[in-house]
């Protein structure tokens, strides 16, 4: 049975085929370094997916796949030192394992790489410029989500559609422009390629959501990361802002309480989980998560009419199988 | 008389009614705010000249103008975070007026701003994808630059090849794609784009080095800067490297016993400057300030055979005579 595996694999060979290249190494070397720090990949088998949906052999889509995971990582570069953090897939982070002004620019010139790659493509130049164009906006939307998710951390109330826009822009975009792009270089219609994109956004919006979900509810050992993080973090999730919404004064004023707390207490992320449980927000954000499911099941219905879209539904559901 | 001026003043408009728009305010205000900090725009003036040697009217030149200005900017916002420079132009720098967490995101949303104008260019798609392959090349070398300027900072002994190598990439190639590609744009033969190409390149690493000349044995009032400095900071400088190699035992064992020492005294800047006076390092950075200059007049030469070169001529000059 050929599954996307076999792409994933390509991918991979392709990333180990193509390190970058030149002096002075502290500035390739932290590229090469987060590149290689795994993951699962997501974004390039979108674009070879989407590729694939037109075309049997990936192997033109590759550059591309690894413009979107260079660009990916060139974020998750610059994010870490915005976030303070340590670690990355258990690694330390670049601006740990050498210095933030290392991070900065290696970051810089990987945002560079990408475009090139892109500029550099086997294809027609209407192409390109389309696939370029779409790499823009994209990338503009990720800056936006990332701000206003640091924004967040001092304002005091966060709308849903707040919320919604930022994940859109931190998460989705990305995913959708993945989709949208490996179509574009393989010739689909812009029909596609635009179902394809508003797939990928509806997918990656439900994926986030049921990310906050499970951060409060998911189980232990498949979730990775520990349960009640966000709750000790004092994020602004969907949760949160629903929650705030349904409590009465009493309990708005319990949750304002523990949020007012930046402690390390399972006793906090026990009482703030009650509390969410008790206003039926897991419930909620289960709906919500719904709702952009039905949507983006209602793109891959058009694209169905068309393609066959078996591979990116195995993807799909194999993302969505890590939870309950 | 048309002179550049006009261009400088068309530029200054344009970047007036084209500020960039979006939310949030953090995101997008600082980048607004470096680039109405001013300067001297030369990198826009040598697009709009560069374009102006083939095509009259410079209107369509000016996004391209701009995307430069842009990404010199980006870099300048970035630099000056890894530098923990306080102060540009007289102003705060972003990382203090905001935060260094927002001079990195609205740094990276900038980059991606210009290689978006560069993508939306109003001409032919051949012309872009070379124009946008040059920026790419010229963006990467930056970045190379920058890296090694920093890693020269703990390097025990620098090159003059490293440090030519160095300003060439950290001044020179931006200068150099300026003109380049504002003749591409106005459909210039290779031939002459080449030349502009290499004009700049010569033209930038003469003024770096008049540059270094400058901060040693310049004059207070022109410079603008304190002179001496270069001195202060320990910098590994032209007049460094060259006094170095013809030092003997004695004078090598001064210059490095002042160069460990980190302290703001005018006594170590008499004494080093003593020192590369006496070893004739000034003229030693005349003879190779001149030797750029003398190449940089061989490529106009070879453009004014084809185009008025006048303008270009005139900058060039009005740039050089800060000095002396």
């Amino acid at each position: 049975m050929t599954t996307y595996t076999n792409f994933l694999k390509q991918y991979l060979d392709y990333v180990q085929d193509n390190p970058f290249k030149g002096a002075p190494d502290e500035l390739y070397d932290p590229a090469n370094y987060i590149l290689q720090l795994g993951g699962k990949r997501v974004r390039p088998l979108l674009v070879l997916l989407g590729y694939n949906l037109i075309a049997n052999d990936v192997t033109k889509a590759l550059p591309l796949a690894n413009a979107v995971e260079v660009f990916h990582n060139f974020t998750l570069m610059h994010d870490d030192i915005m976030d303070n953090a340590d670690v990355r897939r258990g690694e330390p982070t670049v601006h740990v394992k050498w210095n933030p002004n290392i991070a900065i620019l290696s970051g810089d010139l990987m945002l560079v790489k990408a475009y090139q790659v892109l500029n550099n493509l086997n294809t027609d130049l209407e192409t390109k410029n389309q696939i370029i164009d779409g790499f823009g906006k994209m990338a503009e939307a990720v800056c936006v989500g990332q701000q206003f998710d640091m924004n967040f951390e001092t304002q005091e109330s966060v709308t849903e559609s707040d919320y919604l826009s930022m994940i859109e822009g931190k998460t989705s975009v990305l995913l959708a422009y993945s989709l949208e792009a490996g179509g574009q270089l393989a010739g689909a219609e812009k029909m596609i390629t635009d179902a394809l994109y508003q797939y990928g956004l509806n997918i990656g919006l439900a994926f986030q959501v049921m990310d906050d979900y499970l951060d409060t509810f998911g189980d232990q050992a498949s979730f990775g990361k520990r349960i009640g993080g966000d709750i000790l973090e004092n994020k602004k999730t969907l949760l949160w802002i629903e929650a705030r919404k349904r409590a009465n004064p009493n309990q708005l004023k319990t949750l304002n309480q523990w949020y007012e707390q930046t402690i390390d207490s399972q006793e906090k992320i026990d009482a703030v989980t009650l509390l969410f449980r008790t206003l039926e927000v897991d419930k909620y954000a289960e709906h919500i998560m719904n709702q952009f499911s039905v949507k983006a099941s209602k793109y891959l219905d058009l694209i169905r009419e068309h393609h066959n879209t078996e591979m990116i539904e195995s993807l799909a559901s194999d993302l969505m199988k890590r939870s309950k």
